[in-house]
C-alpha cells in the first residue's frame, strides 16, 4: 500500500471512526464479487452509516484523487463492483434503514443498503407490494438495483427499477449531496436529476437514499406453462395475452426447447409438466384484482388460444405450490452448468427480429463449433433474451470469438449488448457495438462534468479518461 | 436586426434553402405563444425538414453564438416556446412524418413535429393505442410533449411521456446528432442518454425523432362520476379503486366542490349529473380487456363503495356519448374565466398532505382577499393538483403575492411548483422553492457541459449563465 493511500485511510479513520474503515484481513476475507474466489483487493472498505459519512468519504477521496469502488450486495453480474488493487471500496451495507412507509401515497423511503427482499416483505406487511423481483433478492441491495437499473421477471407489467423510483439522494464525486427525495409520480420542476444516477452504475454518483413507488397488492395470481409450435405462434400468443388479459399480464417468459429440456431433465429440480418436443415453451402470468373472476378469465383465454391453435398444450398452476413449481423451472438456471464451460449473455432487440437473430447466432456458432450447445430463454415481452453458449472451451479466446458472433449479430439490428445486467468491466469492450461514437462522447462529457477527477468506479461502463 | 444576425440568416438560407428560413412578416404573423396576441418576436423562423438540417442550423448558430428558441405546436403553458427579440426560432413543424409502426413490438417511430392526435389516430388504426392524452392533442407536437415530459389524464395507468419513450434522437447545441433510437423496454447499455432530453424543455438539445411505446387497445371502457363526503373518504375510495379495479384504473380525477359547481352551472357546457352540495366529486375510469365482465365488476365495485359509505352517490357513463359527457365536465376549464382575472397553478405533493395544503392556501388567501375564489381539481392519484385563484385583481403584484402563498405552502411539504406544465420562463423564479442550491448547481453543470455557449432556449428553466 502506498504512503498516500495510508495517509488517506488515516484521515478516513479520524473522520469516520475506526469501526467504519476496514483494512487488512477484514478486507481480504470479504467477497470479491459474484462467482469470484480470490480475496477482495480493495485497499480499505469504508462502511458509512449516514449520507454525511458518504459525503465525507468522497470529499477526502476527491481531494486525494483516490479512486473509489462502490459496493452493495455484491450480486452484480458484470463485475462493476469488483475492487481493483489500489481502490478504496465504499460499501452501503450499514445504511440499511427503512425510513418511512407512506401507505396512502404508496411510497417507501429507504437507505441504499436495504436488501431488496426486506423491502418486498415490509411492503407486503402493509398490504402493498414492491414489484421489483430478481433471483438475488435476498442479497442484492436497493442502491445497487437503482445504480444498475435492475430488471427482472415482471418488467412487462411494472417496468424497470427506473420506473419504480420517485425520488433519490446521491453523493457526487466531490462530496456534494444531491437530494431529490420527491414522492410524486409527476414532477416537471427542472431537470429530472435522479435519472443521472439510475443505471449509470455508480460512475456519476453514489445513491444513498431512495423513495420507492409501491403498488397495491394483487388479489389474484394466475400462471400457466404452455407449449407452442412456432415462433410466429409465440408472438401471436403474446398479442392475444396482451389483448385479453390486458394490464394484468405480469410475465411472459419464453424458453426455447433446448432450455426447457435442460431444466426438466435429471438432475434438474423439475420433471417436465408438459412433454418435451415442442420448439417453444412460455410461462405466462397475470396478477389481478379478483381471484375468482380472474382465474376464470385466465382459463378461458388459454382455452381460446388452444382452440385457435396458437398454443399446443397448457398446464395451470392452481395452488401457490404449483405456481412456485412452474417458476422453479424457469429459474433453475444452475442447470446451465451441465453444459460445461459456458458464456452467458443478456441481449435486447425488437421482438420481430428475435427469430432471425437466434437462427443467425446458432448457425454461425454451429459452423465454427459443431458440438456447441446454445440455450435461449428470456423476457420476450420486454425484448430481452438470455443466450447461454457452451463450446467446450472456456478460454478467453473462445469467449471473445463467441462474443463477436453473439454481439455482432445485434449491431445491424439496433439491439443492445446489455438489456438488464449493465456494462461494468465485462461488457465495456462491446459497448461501442450498439452505441455510436457521438453517444459515447456524450457519456464521457457527462462523466467529466460530474466526476472531473475520474474517481468514481473508474473503468466501469466507460474507458478511464 | 443586427448585421451579425443578418449575416447568419443569409448563411442559413444558403445552406437550407429560402423556403426553410422565414423572415419579416412571415415571422410576425405567426403565433407568439399560447394566449398571447403580440407578434412573434423571432429574428427568423427556421423550419428544417430533416435532422441534418436541424444539425446544420445549430452548427451555424453555435459558431455565431446565436441564441435559438425551439418551437413545436405552441401550446406550452409556461411560455418556454416564446421567442424573445434577437432569438432565432427553430420550428419542427415540417418534420412531421411517421416513419414506422411496428405492430408486434408495439412501437411507432416518428419525427418530432407530428401532432399528438395524428399519432393517437395512426396507432388506433392498427389496433393499438398511444396512451398520452391532453387537451392540446390537436395542435401539440410529440417533440414538445417529449421535451416537456407531458402528463395528462391517464398518467395513473400509463405514466408520463417519459415512460412512453423507448428511444430518441436529439441534436446538441453544436450540431452533434445523438441518435439513441432503441425499440426495447430494457436497455442497460451505458448511460440512458434520452433521459437528458426528456423534460429539459429544449435547453440541452433539440429532439428530432422518437421511438414511442404503444399499448394494445383496451376492450372495455368504464367511467363514473361519484360524490364524496370528506377528503378521507376520497383517499379511501382511491385505495378501494386501486385494490378492486387493479391495473385497469386509468383515471382518478378529483374536483373540489367549488370547481364542480363552476363547471356544472350555467353557462357551463354541462348540467350537474349529481346534485351540488357534496364537498368532493371524483371521475373514476377503468380501461380493461373484456367489456361485459369489466362493466359488471366496475358497477359491483361502485356498489360496494356505496354500501361502505365511501361514496355518497354515483352516476355511470354507459355509452360513448355518456362517457364523453362526464369527461366534458372535468375538461370544461374555460369556466374558470367566469372568476374574473385568474392565476392558475399546477402543483404536486404527497396525497396525504393535500387536504392540509389546500386548507392552508385557502386560509391565507382568504385572509388577504376576503372575496377571493379558489377552485381546486386535478389528478389525485398522481399527486397533482391544479389550483386556480381569482382575487379580483390580475396585476403582476397580486400574482406575485398569490404565488408566494401557493408555492410557499409547498416548500415545507417537499412538493413541486410544476407537476406537469414545466418551468419555462413563467415558473423560473420559483424553481428554487422546491429544488436545492446543490440541485440547481448540478442543473447548471449539465447545461454548461452540453451547451457551453448557452444558445439553446436560454433563460428557460435556469437563469442564463
Amino acid at each position: 500500500m502506498s504512503d498516500l493511500i495510508g495517509q488517506l485511510i488515516a484521515k478516513l479513520v479520524a473522520a469516520l471512526g475506526e469501526d467504519t474503515v476496514l483494512v487488512g484481513g477484514d478486507v481480504t476475507s470479504r467477497s470479491a464479487g459474484w462467482g469470484l474466489t480470490e480475496p477482495n483487493a480493495a485497499a480499505a472498505v469504508v462502511r458509512p452509516r449516514t449520507t454525511d459519512q458518504v459525503a465525507t468519504t468522497l470529499r477526502l477521496c476527491h481531494e486525494a484523487s483516490q479512486t473509489v469502488c462502490v459496493q452493495g450486495g455484491m450480486t452484480g453480474l458484470v463485475h462493476g463492483n469488483v475492487a481493483r488493487a489500489g481502490e478504496i471500496a465504499l460499501s452501503l451495507e450499514r445504511m440499511n434503514k427503512i425510513e418511512e412507509i407512506d401507505e396512502l401515497g404508496r411510497t417507501m423511503t429507504v437507505q441504499a443498503g436495504v436488501p431488496l427482499q426486506t423491502i418486498q416483505e415490509k411492503a407486503y406487511e402493509v398490504g402493498l407490494m414492491f414489484p421489483l423481483d430478481l433471483g438475488a433478492r435476498g442479497s442484492c441491495q436497493i442502491g445497487g438495483n437503482v445504480a444498475t437499473n435492475a430488471g427482472g421477471n415482471r418488467v412487462i407489467r411494472y417496468g424497470m427499477t427506473r420506473d419504480l423510483v420517485l425520488g433519490l439522494e446521491a453523493v457526487l464525486a466531490d462530496g456534494t449531496v444531491i437530494s431529490s427525495m420527491f414522492k410524486m409520480v409527476k414532477n416537471n420542476s427542472g431537470y429530472d436529476l435522479k435519472q443521472l444516477f439510475i443505471g449509470s452504475e455508480g460512475t456519476l454518483g453514489i445513491v444513498t437514499r431512495v423513495v420507492l413507488r409501491l403498488v397495491r397488492q394483487p388479489r389474484s395470481h394466475n400462471i400457466a406453462l404452455v407449449s407452442i409450435a412456432s415462433f410466429d405462434k409465440v408472438t401471436g400468443f403474446l398479442r392475444a395475452a396482451q389483448d385479453r388479459l390486458g394490464a394484468d399480464l405480469s410475465a411472459f417468459e419464453v424458453m426455447w426447447d433446448d432450455f426447457y429440456w435442460l431444466v426438466t431433465s435429471p438432475p434438474a429440480k423439475s420433471l417436465p409438466p408438459l412433454p418435451h418436443g415442442s420448439p417453444f415453451y412460455v410461462l405466462v402470468e397475470a396478477l389481478g384484482a379478483h381471484q375468482e373472476e380472474d382465474g376464470e378469465r385466465f382459463e378461458r383465454v388459454l382455452g381460446a388460444c388452444l382452440e385457435e391453435e396458437l398454443i399446443e398444450d397448457a398446464v395451470l398452476g392452481r395452488s401457490r405450490a404449483e405456481r412456485d413449481k412452474l417458476w422453479e423451472i424457469r429459474d433453475d438456471v444452475e442447470q446451465m452448468g451441465r453444459m460445461g464451460p459456458i458464456f452467458t449473455y443478456d441481449i435486447g432487440l425488437a421482438i420481430g427480429d428475435m427469430e432471425a437473430y437466434v437462427a443467425e447466432v446458432r448457425g454461425r456458432i454451429g459452423q465454427r463449433w459443431p458440438d456447441a450447445r446454445i440455450v435461449v430463454f428470456g423476457h420476450l415481452g420486454d425484448g430481452n433474451l438470455h443466450v447461454v453458449v457452451g463450446v467446450g472451451d472456456g478460454s478467453r479466446e473462445a469467449r471473445r470469438a463467441v462474443e463477436a458472433i453473439v454481439y455482432g449479430a445485434l449491431e445491424s439490428r439496433g439491439g443492445t449488448v446489455s438489456a438488464e445486467h449493465g456494462i461494468g468491466f465485462e461488457k465495456r469492450p462491446y459497448l461501442k457495438l450498439t452505441r455510436s461514437d457521438a453517444e459515447l462522447a456524450l457519456m464521457r462529457t457527462l462523466k467529466q462534468a460530474l466526476d472531473p477527477r475520474g474517481i468514481l468506479n473508474p473503468g466501469r461502463v466507460l474507458e478511464p479518461a
